[in-house]
């Protein structure tokens, strides 16, 4: 592992992007009150790495236990709360911020898959729900299709960026490889088709229709 | 602990009135059949405690292995079934009732939570968890925004509940400090702002909009 | 248990056809690039069993740890994404194949249940849940009210076959009862009960509706 404390503050600052950004979307998609701009904040910004330790049966959930990330997360949704009408202007660096925790998470979540000894496909797969997990579940809670499923490039950086860190250490002869080079290769890719296909709005592709 | 024989019909209750209402409201929201009314029954009614016990990893959940917690909530569904119309004219009693279940799992969730020994901020979202999580499962079944996020006091009188259940047992020097009276305490300030709340039609404040 | 590789073969091929029907369903339903057609293949074919491992406390999920169901599911949700116009002339044997799954999946998910020890209605009920769970959470991401909760039988047949496993293995005085006679009992009332109910349109009752 990398040191602790820059992965935990690197965690913490993702899972403060997450809450806040989650909190402004369920804010402008639906008709919610207080209670619910914090729970879907809270929720965006812990439920990826909660169904992630769900799966692995690592039981209470990592993120739940440590009082840190809910308070952290709690603080994005009340920012959320209070300012949504001024974090219009700041849709860009919203997103970034948002690319940049998708792509810890894909990380510290595969790393976490692998360290409890699931198989290499398995850790892929588990990155990137805890990137993408838990704004699915606000998605499903606020009513839409989620985004995850239909349009941009979410889940594929979250898929790069894990696979980055699974092909690595799996490789690697040596026994403590989850070094903080890796992780910032896998966050890095994952970053950079993130922020490529924002800016360009690249899709994935779609199936055929019959027309 | 209360007595037993105490808490336990008291959570039967709770169960029997949570399965009745979320029956209910499936039947008049969506066109289900019998086994989508008794499923939404079940759900709502086990659907809290089922999340609490995922997120303790307390596994297999309790009220999914007690059957007797399984036969009450299907009796719930199933009354709910047969007399949908007629029931129409309880409205008022089965909010009342359904605002007991509320205090009832609040308190019991968190008391449980902290059993399991979780800190006082997880026990009182987990007291809340259980008293709303299974209405919320339920909402999203039958593609509703859940009401818990959107309008009504809901989530603060759970919260409350559980709070005052865990800052009693907290501060309280004796080891077997979740009696009876504190167990009542919580429900009662739960019960009361969820009753007040219905009365008066009061919502939790909502977030600034941009006009 | 019946031999393994028989056993194994049909849990995989009901795992295919439910990956390629629950990618084709959300194919119809909303626009979901490749990623959205996998990811609800993959739930559609393995949600089921994750939900009843989760309920067993069987962490982690046999379905998520075993690549072969990962890798089959997978397949039917790339098929399902390049050949969806063809597939629609197969709907009928698309049916068949997938009430064959529902019918290896409740028994499974019975016979699993049993084994880890809970009692026999939860047995009922985790394999229904193991039959109906992947599409019903299919279902939620792809906004609509979960079809099992509606129309058609579905988990009807499901129950009956769960039904019919945990009897014949309940009374059973033998040891390991579990065998392929079982197995083929219990999946073929299932699969009758689930065939003659499409070919006749059968529904379950709905509650009566005030006029």
């Amino acid at each position: 592992m990398a040191e602790p404390s820059v992965l935990l503050v690197a965690d913490l600052a993702g899972t403060f992007a997450f809450a806040l950004n989650g909190a402004l979307t369920a804010i402008r998609a639906v008709h919610v009150d207080i209670v619910g701009v914090i729970a879907l904040g809270l929720i965006t910004a812990v439920g990826g790495g909660i169904i992630r330790d769900i799966l692995l049966g690592a039981l209470p959930p990592a993120t739940f236990v440590d009082w840190r990330y809910l308070a952290v997360a709690a603080a994005g949704g009340l920012l959320a709360f209070w300012f949504s009408p001024m974090l219009g202007r700041f849709t860009r660096s919203i997103d970034v911020l948002d690319a940049a925790g998708l792509s810890l998470f894909a990380v510290t979540g595969a790393a976490k898959a692998l360290d409890l000894g699931v198989g290499p496909v398995q850790a892929i797969i588990l990155g990137a729900i805890t990137g993408v997990g838990g704004g699915t579940i606000r998605d499903v809670l606020i009513q839409r299709v989620p985004g995850v499923l239909s349009s941009g490039l979410y889940a594929i950086p979250a898929l790069a960026g894990a696979m980055v860190v699974v092909i690595v250490v799996s490789t690697s002869p040596a026994d403590r490889v989850f070094e903080a080079p890796v992780a910032l290769l896998g966050a890095g890719t994952c970053f950079l088709i993130r922020v490529l296909g924002l800016y360009y709005s690249l899709d994935a592709p779609k199936p055929p229709r019959t027309s």
